[in-house]
């Protein structure tokens, strides 16, 4: 897929069908969010794959959007490492280019994908969950499967809104 | 450009041709921009372009990156609407995944970028230089114009250093 037609077409997907996601487009995904810039190159992302019934039915329950993942074959729990971070600001920015990267991915290999961000309000369960240390802070999880609708549809405010000065 | 090439082989262009960058490529990169997801789709951002001589000028003062800011026939200048914010994390990583979007543009154009960070040291003498409302708070620059040289070098961590587990 061409990649401006990807950053175009890329919608949120929140319905699934329940055919599985091959392990190589879970990698295909994962390599996209490894390639995102970051300051100082200091790449705080860490990623934890989440497919299993039992991880899954786990996680579900610790956000009122458990339907999504529920429905999702594999979700991706994304998380920032505190020992690599040097500005709360700049390390979350980079955070969602990489999220970025890995949802465009999941577009250009014909899969759907969400981001889920409520799902923060209950960081320190999932990491407890997932039976990671300390340091390890939730971002934000991915849901990904084959998406059951074509149809998604979004909207964005028009540049002239956006485009503040031209100096 | 296939989007999952434009993903891999983006890298940060320091130095640039005095080619100017068209209307039309500048207008694109925004419109990449414009398309990121953001939490509850607050669009949080705003754009300043800065190609005057005389506002690069003043930007390029800024940073300790001046003269990549001169060397760019275009500077992004990348801000938050606070007024639109509802969550610091979140709005942050949406600024993230909206300045990939356009880096991405960028190079599937191919033009080249970097995505200047320290310049937020200054962010309030950024916001007066541009003349703008104190709702808005600088995010990043994003330096754009015609690569000078077709190598650049960059690493990252492999993937089994970043997936912590996979359940």
């Amino acid at each position: 897929m061409d990649a401006l037609e990807c950053i175009h077409t890329r919608r949120s997907v929140r319905k699934f069908t329940e055919e599985p996601v091959s392990r190589e487009h879970i990698m295909e995904i994962l390599d996209a969010g490894r390639w995102a810039p970051s300051g100082q190159n200091n790449q705080p992302w860490r990623f934890v794959i989440v497919s299993s019934d039992g991880s899954r039915e786990g996680l579900s329950g610790l956000t009122k959007y458990g339907n999504i993942i529920k429905s999702a074959p594999v979700s991706i729990a994304v998380f920032i490492d505190r020992d690599s971070m040097y500005n709360d600001t700049k390390d979350h920015q980079s955070i969602g280019a990489c999220l970025q990267n890995m949802l465009l991915a999941a577009h250009a290999v014909g899969l759907g994908a969400v981001w889920l961000g409520e799902i923060l309000k209950s960081a320190e369960k999932v990491r407890q969950l997932l039976g990671l240390d300390d340091n390890l802070e939730l971002m934000a999880v991915l849901a990904v499967g084959h998406p059951a609708s074509s149809k998604h549809v979004s909207q964005r405010m028009e540049l002239d809104e956006l485009l503040i000065k031209d100096v």
